[in-house]
This record gives C-alpha cells, sequence and structure tokens, in this order.
C-alpha cells in the first residue's frame, strides 16, 4: 500500500490538551518505584482509578500460569552505598534505577574490588543509570553512571537494601466496557517499570484516557483493556481468560512506548494477516508517510505472549519509538524530557484511530444495480470545485467496491483514501437508501 | 509479465486497407450531431447498417432502467449567436459542439455581461471549442474558442436555439452472430457524441468493422456487439438482458477511444482477474512494449456500468489513448487529423486480436507420458536453423506446460511468448495426434 | 528469500578428502567411451559397483518406453583418418570425441573435399573436440580441432570405423537403500557421455559418494538412486515404474555437472514449487550467496522426463555450472582440468546436504501455551555473548512459528537461518519436551 500520508497528520486540539493532562499523570506516576510485582504496581493502579474504573487482581505467589510460576512478591524501602564518610554515593531514593529490580537485601562493608562485582555502567553512555533486573536469579546490585564509577576511589563502602521477597501476589487492573456485540477489542499495556517515561509510563498512560475516551463514546463492540505486569502478567492474565478472548477478540493492540515525537510504528502480528494488522498499518499510513511496520521478528513485549502458536489472538504492537530502537531505551535517559505532551497526544491519536477505524469497519452492499444516478439524489455538488470532484470520485470509487465482499478497510485500501474520508460518505450513501450493510 | 514484444507491432496490410476505409466512414458520420437520444443516434446506426446487420431497437422516454430514467429525447435543428448587425458569430451550424448538449430553447437579445454567463470556452487551450452538455438539469449555452470569446464587444446579441426536449424514446443497435457454443464475447461501444474522432467515432467504426470481420470467420463463440449511447444506454441494454449476460459472457471489451496513434492501452476490471483482462494484456504485450493498463480506478466508459458490483461482466477497455489522456479530449481538437487510417487499422487490429486470441484460447493435454518422440513424426526440423531451433524449442515448452490445467493463454504468458507463435504449434501437435482438447 | 550465505560455504575437510577420491574415480572413468548403450555403460556401472551395490538391469532393444523405442546397441572398437602416408591423423584411440556417437561403419578412401562432408569442428573453439551424436539417424562422421582441420591438405584419405549397430539392451543401474519410511527420497544421474568430466562424470561420481554415504546413515526416509543414460533411459525407468514413484517420492534430484569451481545453481521444477524446489534454494542459500535458480524453461537433462505433465514428480536438477552454461561444454575442453577434487567436493556436499535438509524437514508444535520459560531448564545462556544471545533469539522465533503446520525449511525461511542452525535447537527443544513432531 502507497502510504495515505505525505505529512505527519496534525493532532487535533483536543488531543494536544489531553497531550498536557497525560503528561501531568505521567509525572505524577514517575517517582513511583514498580516491578513485575509489589506496591509500586498497586499505588500506580490506585492513581490510575481516579481516570477509569479499573479492578485490580491479585493473583498469588506460586500460582502456575502455563508454564511459569507467580514469583514471590518484591518490596524495597531503601537502598545506598555509602563511602567510608558515611555519605551516600549511590541513592535509591535520588533514583530508583540504581538498584537491580529483585535484588534481595544486603548490609555489609567491602572494598571497592567487592564493589565492583555487583555494579553496571553504561561505557557508552557515560551520564545514563542503566536499568537492571533479576527476576529470576536470586541476587543484589546497583546501577550507576558510568562516569561516576571511573570516580570511585579504593575505600571501605557500606552496600545496604532494605529489601523482601516474600509470598504475596501478582497485581493486574482490568476494565471491560460493554458494547452492542459480544466481540471484543483487547487493549493491553504494562506496568511492571520503575522511574523510565518512554518504556513504560507512556503506555498506561496513553491507555488510560484512550480508556476514558471509550467510555464516552457509542460502541459496536465491547472494549477490554489491561494493565499488567510485562510477560509474567500478560501469562497470568491468558491463563485465567485464554478461551474467552480466542472465542470474543477480533482484534488486540499492545500499546508500549508511544509517549515520544520520532517515529510511528507497530509490530506486526505473527503472520502480519490479522484484521489488527491491517487496521494498524492503515492508521499509522493516515498519521505519518515515514511510518515502520516491523515484523514478528523484532517483537520484545507481549505480543510475544498474545502471539504465541496456541494462544494467537488478532494483536499487533503500538508505538511511537519502538522499544531497543532509540539511544535512551532501558536507561535514565527515557524521562520526561523525551516523553512530551506532544509525544503522547500523537500516541493516543494513534490509539483512537485504530479503534475508530474497527468501529466503522462494517460491510456494504450497493442497492442498485449499475451506478447509482447521484444527480437525483442531490449528491452531485451543486457547485463544482476540484475537491468536490475528488469527493465525487471517492462515492463512486466507495459504491465501486461496494459488493459485500470488501470490509471498509479494504476498500479504502484499494482506492487510496482513508477510513476517515469513507464514513461520511457511508453515512450520506446509507441516508439515501443507496448501500446496505451486510454481514460478513 | 515481461512485454512480448520489443517494439510496436507493424500492423499488415489487410488491416491498412481497412484503416482508410475506416477513416472514410468517420469522416461520413463526423458531421451529424448525436446526442445520449435523438435523430443523430438513428442517422449514424443506419449508416453502420450498410455494413453489418444492426437491429436497432427503441425505449420510450420515462422507462425505468434500473436507478435512472430513460429521459427525454432532444431535437437540434439550429442555433446561433448574431451580433447586432445580424451576423452569425457563433453557429451550430459550422461546428455542432458550439452549443451545450440537451439545450433548451432560446430566442431572445442580450447584453455581452449576460450572454457570457451563458459561455464556456478553455483558456489554456485558446483555439479549442470544448464540449458540454447538460442531460440533467435545464439550461441553455454556447461554446467557443477562448480567442473568440475574448474579442467580444459591448453589444446586442441574438441568441437562437431551435431546439426541442420532448418524450419519445433512446435508440440502440445491437447484432449477434451465432457461433458453435452459446458463450458469448460481448462488443460494447458508443453512439452519443457529435463531432468528435477518436471519443467518439473511432469506436463505432472500429467496432462495426471488427463485426463485418467476425461475420466471415468460423466462430467458436456467439457474438453480441451493441452500438449504445453512453452510461444510460449502456444502463438500458442491461436492464433488459443481465441474467443472459452474466449467463453467458465470458469475456468483453468495451471499445473507445481506439483512433490514434499514440498508445495501445486497456482499462481493467474491477479486480484485474477476468478472462478479459488477461486477454487484453497478452495482446497488448504483443501490440507493444509500451501498452499502458490503467487500473479500474482510471475507468470512465461503459465498464463503470458492466463492472459494476451486481453486473459484474468479465469485461475490459480497450483503448489507443485513453478518454481524459490525451489533450484534444472533449474539445473540437479531437478531429479527423489526430485520428488517422494508421490509427484507426491499430484499433481494429488490437480489437480483432483479442478475439482471436479468445477463439484459440483452448486447454489442451498431451496424450504421451514424457516427453514425445519428435523425430520419428518429423517434427523435428530437417535444417538445422536458428529460427527452427527456437520453433522446437517453443514447441517443447508448450508441451510441458499442456497439462490439461492451463489455458492457452496461461501456457503463452509462462513460456514468454505469444498466442500467435502457439497456434500453428498447436494444430500440429494436434495432427499428429499428440495433444487432445480438454475441457477446463 | 535473501541469500542466507554472505560468502560461499567452505567444504569440510571430509568432504575435500571425498573431493580427491571422487577426481581418481571420474579418471578411472574418463577414457570409456560410453553412449547411450553398449559396452562402455556396462563396463562404468562394473567400476561403480566397487564402491555401492548397484543392480545392473537389461532392456531389449526394440521395447517400446512410451513414445519411444529401445535402439540398437552400439558398438564400437575402433576408427581412424589416415592419410595418404598411412598416418592416423585423427585417431578415435588418442580420443574417443573424435567418432560421431553412434556412427556406422565405413571403410573407404576419399579425397579431402568428400572427407569434409563428414566433419565437425568450432571455428570459435579452434582448439576444442566437439562432441556429436546421431541417435536416431544412420551416419557417420569425425570430430576435430578447427586448427587441425585448417592444416588438412589435398590428399586421398583412408577413413575407417569398425563399429556395430545390433539388436542388444540398454543398460542402467539402480541401487535402493530402505530406510523407516517407504516415502522415497529419488536420485538420478546419467552414464551416457564418453570422455567428458563436468557434463558427465561429475554427475556419477557424486552420486556414487552420495549412496555411499547414505548407506552408512540412519535414514527417515528411503533413498533410490539410478544411473542411466540420458533421456532414453529416464524414460525406461519411467515406464517401469512410474506409479510406484508417484505414488512414494516425495522429492528427487537429477544430479548434472558437478564438477567444476564456478556456480551452484539449480533447475526449477515445472511450476517451482515442489519440496525438492525449496529444499534445494535452501541449500543452495546456504551453500553460495551467489547461487542461480533457473528456470524450467532452461531444463535440458531429465528433469524433461520427470517433471513432464503426466510424469510430475517433485524434482530439481543439482549443478554447479550447469550444462550449456560454461564455454567448454560439449567439447574435449571439459575435462578433468576443469573439474577438480574441490569442486567434486562443493558437488557433494550440495547434494548431501539436501539430504540432510530433506531428513530433519518434521512439522514441530510446541507443548506449552505462551512462551515457555527457559530460564527454569537452563535453556538460557549462563555466560551471555552475543553469540549466545542470537542462538536464544533463534530458538525463540522457531518457537513462535512451531505451531504445527509450518516444515522446517519453512520457518527456516521465515526467520532468516539455516536449518543447520536449528537442528541443535530442535534436539534440545525436543528434549526439554518443549516441542513434538507432529503429521503434516
Amino acid at each position: 500500500m502507497t502510504p495515505l500520508a505525505t505529512e505527519t497528520a496534525p493532532i487535533p486540539l483536543e488531543g494536544l490538551a489531553a497531550g498536557q493532562a497525560m503528561h501531568n499523570l505521567a509525572a505524577r506516576l514517575f517517582p513511583i518505584c514498580r516491578s513485575i510485582t509489589g506496591p509500586g504496581v498497586r499505588e500506580t493502579l490506585r492513581i490510575l482509578q481516579e481516570f477509569i474504573p479499573i479492578q485490580v487482581h491479585e493473583v498469588s505467589t506460586g500460582t502456575q500460569v502455563f508454564d511459569w510460576t507467580v514469583p514471590r512478591e518484591w518490596v524495597i524501602r531503601d537502598a545506598f552505598i555509602a563511602d567510608s564518610t558515611g555519605r551516600r554515593i549511590v541513592d535509591f531514593k535520588r533514583n530508583n534505577l540504581h538498584v537491580f529490580g529483585y535484588s534481595t537485601p544486603v548490609d555489609r562493608e567491602m572494598n571497592l574490588a567487592e564493589l565492583d562485582e555487583h555494579l553496571l555502567s553504561l561505557p557508552d553512555q557515560p551520564d545514563a543509570i542503566p536499568y537492571v533486573t533479576s527476576y529470576y536469579k536470586e541476587r543484589w546490585g546497583f546501577c550507576l553512571t558510568h562516569r561516576q564509577r571511573l570516580e570511585l576511589k579504593e575505600d571501605t563502602y557500606r552496600v545496604f537494601i532494605d529489601s523482601e521477597l516474600k509470598d504475596g501476589s501478582l497485581t493486574y487492573g482490568e476494565c471491560v466496557f460493554p458494547g452492542e456485540s459480544k466481540k471484543e477489542v483487547f487493549l493491553s499495556t504494562y506496568i511492571c517499570h520503575p522511574s523510565m517515561a518512554n518504556n513504560e509510563l507512556s503506555g498506561p498512560v496513553v491507555t488510560t484516557f484512550v480508556a476514558k475516551w471509550i467510555q464516552t463514546e457509542p460502541r459496536r463492540y465491547t472494549y477490554r483493556v489491561v494493565f499488567i505486569p510485562e510477560t509474567i502478567g500478560s501469562l497470568t492474565y491468558l491463563s485465567r481468560h485464554l478461551e474467552h478472548l480466542q472465542k470474543h477478540v477480533i482484534a488486540g493492540f499492545n500499546i508500549s512506548c508511544v509517549g515520544d515525537e520520532r517515529a510511528f510504528s507497530c509490530v506486526s502480528s505473527r503472520y502480519s494477516n490479522t484484521l489488527a494488522d491491517k487496521i494498524a498499518r492503515h492508521v499509522l499510513g493516515f498519521m505519518s508517510p515515514n511510518y515502520v511496520t516491523h515484523s514478528f521478528l523484532d517483537r520484545g513485549s507481549d505480543e510475544r505472549q498474545y502471539c504465541s502458536p496456541r494462544v494467537d489472538l488478532p494483536l499487533v504492537g503500538l508505538c511511537r519509538s519502538k522499544y531497543g530502537t532509540y539511544p535512551e531505551y532501558h536507561t535514565s535517559l527515557d524521562n520526561l524530557g523525551l516523553v512530551t505532551p506532544n509525544g503522547l497526544a500523537g500516541g493516543y491519536e494513534m490509539v483512537r484511530r485504530c479503534l475508530e477505524a474497527l468501529e466503522g469497519n462494517a460491510y456494504y452492499r450497493v442497492n442498485c444495480i449499475g451506478e447509482p444516478c447521484l444527480g437525483k439524489r442531490g449528491l452531485y455538488p451543486t457547485l463544482s470545485t476540484k475537491h468536490s470532484a475528488d469527493n465525487v470520485k471517492v462515492m463512486m470509487d466507495f459504491i465501486a467496491y461496494a459488493d459485500g465482499t470488501n470490509a471498509l478497510i479494504s476498500i479504502a485500501d484499494t482506492i487510496g483514501v482513508s477510513v476517515w474520508d469513507l464514513f461520511p460518505i457511508v453515512e450520506r450513501l446509507r441516508d439515501a437508501g443507496l448501500i446496505s450493510e451486510v454481514g460478513q
């Protein structure tokens, strides 16, 4: 398909206002130390509940979810490295990336050589604190900038981590907004990363605002929106709802990294052939001529689970700059300067457009044989301008393919216009009795 | 498919002779003022009846044809604009394009400002009289060259149109040439434009000569040839014959703009996948390496009706320079200088080749297992030359794909030769008992 | 598919040792004067029987094989042209290409003009003796270098051919190596050319060594290997085994011209869509980034019979420099300098790799839902290096497409790795109980 857009589509004003509100929300959520379990996830969901009616679920440590087991819950209260003068030179309270996720507790003194075995930094990005976790192997460690690491001198250091790994539960949130049909559109985003903005806060923040919008709109489909920890959370959710999802979901979107101002992109499903793929490519083509379609081979978020062989939901990933493709990824540089109100507004627009395209994606059949006589119905423009002639051409092209076998989005792709060009035409033709919606 | 031709195929001598005869016929038809109804259509058909046995049909004003209604009949006898000295400065008798088609009668005096509201000219083509119609809204108007329009001075002008809009009928012509099979090949061309040569006289003139040739040939298929006013005529014809056509037509061609010496082109069917599409692309590839395949989105003639969703005949448009693509289109410059004997001969050749390709497009199956022994049958050339080796290669390649599942044209496309290279080979192999025709 | 290889894969050491042994065998077979029948074929098969258990079959002259008849047997003992001094200036004993294959006997004196009508040479390759046969028309003739021909002076020449065309039989060899399954892999090569090395000795020599290797390996499939005269031999073999082959063969390879060091290439089947095509393209992509896929339109060896319409075995031709594409083809320059140990080793490697790829080409289905937890099974590398991360990526990509619908080779093509990268992964996943083989 030729890209529909020749320049990136401007974001509507209401979207820009939402952009600022989303950025404010991201700023509130930013300091919370989230991980795949624990109080950070719960606090995050509590704040999102101010916006939308999220139901919170807890799944006990040790629960088997397919090939995996829900891990112990991680609680962290404090952590630092102090030098021999007692000065905290690395302090969890200043930046929660300083501690490996799932670090075990420690309180010891050691020399620089021993400390160094527990440190991680990035020589290529000397001002970035990297993000590191060790969910499935017990260990402890600290991350710091490479610049700071180089300045460490021989000394007796105290390393202190006040953390706990205990039986508890995995927490996730879920909202279901019923529509006319039991067929469902599924949105998933994750809430398991500490203080990083594009990956991850852009995801839950945009998803929350999209859910707010869904609530206010008439709905053909039922919408299911989940906020989960990545991987173990999607596996947990699938283990409880697989049959239902396989039966009802017509399209799904994993929403991740949707807050910067660079690319618009999607991660294709396994065979790139689902309705979600088609919708995403159409919307991205509308949003930006330079959109990127990543292969499933470049997957990395929960599409890994949702699209796996025996799950096989019709789902794609939606991103602006995809995880792993931008330099700030998984470091302290992925912050609220990188993610902007405009960036979030673009991410919100992309998701909302996908849902609009889905809602309008019906099958139509023209009611007359041969071309209809538009003139006698006043569907020909009275004043003939270049733009009105284009409208008539689009209308006639739509009718030419409205044979009951093509979904609206297929017609739009075939005739090279966006579904938003077709929506008002469909309405006028339906009002004039010239087309009827048919089952697939 | 790689184009079969590396240079435009020369037209055979008999075609060139036909070219001159067709040009003469076009010259006879040129002065007649045709419109979608009225005496011009009838006079045109009377002349064509000198060549082929056309049956003329009349359909009354007010008859409902699908979403449309057969309009009143338009008769025009005279029309002019005279200046205050009585001099006819714009005169229908000099060029029938001067009057809007379907102009209502008028006989009034007016000043230049008022007159100007009823004038149309082309600033970009100052020497061309444009072609304008107003079939479905009552009005009157004159067309003139922009050069003449600029010379008009303040004066009292008399405008006079002696026309009539009256209940009558729509007229069309039809010939059916029965063949061995009830399966039909359908040809349609239109006779509703006044004095223009490529669009439209090339169409009925070439179609008439093709029909003359059909009459003289043995025919596998039945041929149905119609001469109709565009749009309302094809709708009318379809409304009377839809079920029959859908049941019997295996391929159809809308013949329009086939008289200039520039492009060879076709207008694809809705999904570009009918037998007619395949035949047209093969023949055009044979005619010219630079042939053009237009998308159905570029349609504009009666393929709009024949290929519409609930009609869906397997039909393509055949053109040399397609309507709307050449600068003289819909002006007085589309004249008998633009349309030439050579141009018409090429158009005739294109249509005739399509019919030949269809007639020979059978399914064959080789009778032996493994390659046949050509030598013992004298099918190997006795004198081995480069060309004879090529012939054996083509013969062996044909046999390799003659497995009963490929139509002749598919084999030709697969092995990269024209069906005309295969026809004599098929004959020799059939005579030798090496292949048999099979049902599809 | 993107070529898998970025440089031609090195041949393993054992292959290189085999290369020298194959070259030695070719040197032993080189002087024998083979034709489509006669003692040369039998002597060749006797030598190959030293390596593998070939069963030799004789089919009587006059036997009808489809559209063909087994010809008389040709025996040649001596042939020369002597000048008037009695000096043998052209001597069959020096090079058996000097005599047309199937030359009738002659013993006459003649002048240069008469002699010249029975001579063939190549002006463009003045140092090459061409290879000429006349199987189906009785005649005699001599081939010589063009340089020598130009030196011939007016003289009285004696031409002498001690040959015989007699009722006898056509000879071919066959080995069948049973495997676990009755499904068969079919290998065919030809033994009907006199002293030429790439076309043909590379074929039987490589095939013999591949058959030797097949014998020593565990086998999923049954292997059928035939050594036949080209065309009449494959037709004869098909006439005796057609139904069996059509029922059991899952993939076949015609092995021809596999001994030089230039290209790796294959000749596609009729529709390029068999398992053999897929395997060959995958293996060639692994062997060399510059491999060549020839269309079936460029066929010339026994794929002509095996892939003909009513035979239609799933077979491709495997070649290094294909017959007809290299300058030494069908001349005395196609000798044991052109065919090298390295060249033969590459040909052997190509065929062996195809068989390995076939043997491993099963369908797998992942046993768990969602991604498996590799960590708890020790399938994650303990030391993380760039290469180990690549391995995990390949493993996860394999699992993502192991949904039971894709053969191993399709997954390899989809995820852009070779089947040899997947074999150890399949083994580890099967051992871990994470995947199961399923029927197609």
